[in-house]
């Protein structure tokens, strides 16, 4: 059996896109003699639908979406992801499901059984399980179908307290008693630089165990936060990868699984190297999804900036880039001459808009009020914000979105002002921690100086008072960042923390600086996700909690 | 057998203070004879905890809490709710529990088995169900003990296409095989003011069809968005409800099963009313629960804003409000006259801080980079933004939370200024339509005018332009609030909307207008629900959708 594995970049909702790039890859496949062409988990609405589920104009188009690509099929066999309705009078109202068409008609619907819930997930909000297996027969083959989280059935749960299993079926266990002889995987599974070796991992484990080949069929492309990043995979019955398709990008490859061909896979790449590529196809997606060409963003001189500046040129082109530069009295020159230097650098617009007068007529117009009360944080929190606002007005008048340019170290700790620095459509950095900016930035100078080695190596400040430095409120960035994983992604608790030999006080003090400014994140862009646990809508606390201890 | 029904309000993970009110009744129900006492769901932690169940304190907290309770129920029984570790080896790790304490001993635990996916609820992501059915004995009654949605299982989905049931198994059946008495059911059920008439059907029809009396014991008080009305019951085998607490307050009865007291139900409110209530109770919750004693708002002369200064000095005191007035060019004489009017007539404080020269300084700032634009949208945000910092630097200043005065219908169509007024730590109006707005200002001037007249029947405006009037770019609220409620609440089609005779072009203009703002409303602050469809986390629609037609 000859087949294709197609990794496609689909946007939710986009049917028209979505039913035309299926169908394109429908006829490439059948003129290369496949048998079968095989897409990812919800490839015809796109993946993830949320609420637009709940919706019976958003199913209407699913289904004349799969009419149409059914129509498209004479000669060949195709599956796709696409919900369907359940038909049972109890429970969810939906099946997340792969559709088995073959020559023209739909032969077979098989539904996902494991619906993840945690982190980002909440599929069981929308679907029904599967609790019935089959197998396809399809030209002398059993072929088992399964639906991404399917294969994950040994993992543990996410909890720290306990190594359990977060599963009770097993949906492998089940298929292999009906002796297939292929499973195939359609999948939808989000980039996480620190969990991205356990895919493969676990897809291999899977395949040594029942001894079945496994086709991995992944999703590429970002959806708002979310960055899918490819990396399909055919692996054989001894768990070896056999096929493995590009990172972060479309591609597309024939098998045939009675003439097997040459290894294939792919360079390995380091972690900052793939946080890289992630972050340019989430900018890059964010734009293209919503229609628009341009960024817009501030300039301080400092690293985040810099790098965020970098990387919207490489994913928009420099010539979409507008920048500003918005010196205060407490703004160091270098300030002013790094930024520029990294303006040229990358051939990128950049305007020098001075806010001095601007935050005068602000503390002018409040001294009524404030009469006799000494400066502090609102005047700090005034600079900011006029920021904020001056690259609003840019965004608004020029048609750019504003990219953020917070770190996900001053996103734990509320080193950020709301309404200021926090401000953006998408916030780029929000996922990478301090210590990960410096290694993406030398990174980018591996070869040339593009970003100027005095923002690099000058010591991080905010700039909102005489001789401010990060350091001046919170720890050095290196140990913070390794306490703030260990709470924040390891879920582990204070005293687990200081039980691993850091520093009781900084731990405690971390711990609640990150606590006391949820409210912050809480009305914080979308973030582009590259971790297991970023902020966002994969991290549900409580704002009013009390968090005791 | 007597009985105590104790309807509190807890705060989540405020262990301390939960643990304390709790013990605190039992001492109560045991000093008027009680055999039992009953408390509603996630009690001791405060429901809901949301991701906070990942972390192994939390978990710790709560057992130590529960310990503490046991060992103060001598010579009582005792219903708690808690999260509890699931026994098995597979599953997700926790149950939500009702734990039944006798006399210094746990003797059961019962877990839900009905976890709720859909809106403001994702309780499968922590919680494994309960699949095994148990009746507890306790002076020779049989009880079944329930929680919350366990008695909700005849529901439909909440999908619009299907009428079907969401749940597939009914507890009440599987129990009902056991011959129990008496169903207890610990709560947290959110208010909602278009679905509330429907708590009390299901709690009837329950108790009709199984020919069993029903306690139904609620929680009470504000979480973040989330406002539970109390309402807790007695509901006899046929269908009456007995006993009735209080709605938006604490209550606390005792009831004797084997002598029938009077009936005592509560007063009916009408929908106002209760919404009104729901808001109060909704800020001074938000306030006290996160440690905060003051607010501060932006006055403009309209009703929106003038409605969150009633509610707010209602909630947590005139001489806890401070307001300013920010006038600029196109401001117009009443706005100031009758936001000083409101001030005077509440005693709140109130400072007027002309904004026309910040903003100047903004326009000169950006005219070299504007140069030969005609001045638009950017301009008039420019002023919506300046408004945006000082009450926030006011909010700064003397740590006061700024409360947003966005009313829903236009956080639905984004009319609003991002970072301007779209500003605060709570929203206050965010879930209630402009004419509910209307009534609700007329409801609070049934007596007195409080409200002048003259801001609730001028024309609404942002007055960001001269002569600017909101049905400049919107239809009449009247009508656009019905669309809106038919789109979002009722999760209708444009085609099912138009069907009922609502103009086509009005309508798909609405739909989109909904559409393209999702990135507004996703950095919009918490809003507190009074309906069954608030915009926050009960309503996730991914960013980058498409939505076709």
């Amino acid at each position: 059996m000859k087949f294709a594995i197609a990794q496609l970049n689909y946007h939710i909702g986009n049917f028209q896109e979505n039913t035309w790039k299926i169908i394109q890859h429908i006829d490439k496949a059948r003129n290369e003699n496949a048998d079968l062409i095989i897409f990812s988990e919800l490839s015809v609405c796109g993946y993830p639908p949320n609420d637009l589920l709940e919706r019976k104009e958003f199913l209407d188009w699913t289904n004349q979406a799969i009419e149409k690509i059914v129509a498209e099929t004479k000669g060949i066999a195709v599956i796709v992801g696409a919900p369907t309705i359940n038909a049972s009078q109890k429970g969810k109202k939906l099946h997340n499901s792969a559709i088995f068409i073959n020559d023209g008609k739909i032969e077979k619907i098989v539904h996902k059984t494991l619906l993840p819930t945690y982190d980002i997930f909440d599929e069981y909000r929308h679907f029904e399980p599967n609790t019935e297996f089959e197998v396809i027969h399809f030209m002398g083959m059993k072929i088992a179908i399964t639906i991404c989280e399917d294969l994950w059935d040994d993992q543990p749960t996410s909890n720290s307290f306990s190594k359990s299993k977060l599963y009770i079926t097993s949906p492998l266990d089940e298929l292999s008693k009906l002796n297939p002889n292929l499973v195939i995987n359609l999948a939808a599974s989000p980039f996480s630089y620190d969990q991205e070796g356990n895919r493969k991992k676990i897809m291999q484990q899977n395949a040594k165990e029942y001894k079945l080949p496994i086709v991995y069929v992944n999703q590429v492309g970002a959806q708002t936060e979310l960055i899918f990043d490819g990396g399909s995979m055919l692996i054989n019955q001894h768990g070896e990868v056999e096929q493995e398709l590009a990172y972060f990008e479309e591609d597309f490859r024939m098998v045939d699984l009675s003439h097997p061909s040459e290894i294939s896979v792919q360079p390995h790449y380091s972690n900052i190297e793939k946080i890289y590529k992630a972050l340019i196809l989430g900018i890059k997606d964010y734009f293209q999804k919503t229609g628009f060409k341009s960024a817009t963003l501030g300039l301080s001189g400092g690293i985040d900036s810099a790098l965020v500046a970098v990387l919207a040129s490489e994913a928009l082109g420099a010539e979409n880039i507008h920048t500003l530069l918005m010196p205060s009295k407490y703004s160091s020159d270098h300030s002013i001459t790094d930024a520029v230097q990294l303006a040229e650098n990358l051939g990128i617009r950049y305007d020098i808009v001075p806010i001095q007068e601007i935050v005068d007529s602000f503390d002018m117009a409040m001294a009524p009020v404030f009469k006799g009360l000494p400066p502090g944080v609102a005047e700090e929190n005034i600079q900011a914000r006029t920021r904020g606002i001056l690259v609003m007005a840019l965004s608004n008048k020029f048609g750019n979105i504003l990219l953020n340019t917070s770190n996900k170290s001053e996103c734990a700790v509320g080193y950020g002002t709301l309404y200021g620095d926090m401000n953006g459509g998408l916030s780029v950095l929000g996922d990478v921690y301090k210590s990960d900016i410096f290694k993406l930035a030398r990174y980018i100078n591996r070869e040339n100086e593009i970003i100027p080695v005095n923002t690099i190596v000058k010591p991080p400040s905010a700039e909102l008072r005489p001789d401010q430095k990060d350091t001046d409120s919170l720890p050095e960035y290196e140990l913070l960042d390794q306490i703030l994983f260990r709470y924040i992604e390891l879920n582990l608790s204070p005293d687990e923390i200081i039980s691993q030999g850091y520093d009781e006080k900084v731990v405690r003090k971390t711990v609640r600086m990150v606590n006391i400014n949820e409210y912050k994140r809480f009305q914080a862009p979308p973030i582009l996700r590259i971790s297991s646990k970023a902020f966002g809508f994969g991290r549900k606390i409580p704002l009013v909690a009390r968090y005791e201890g």
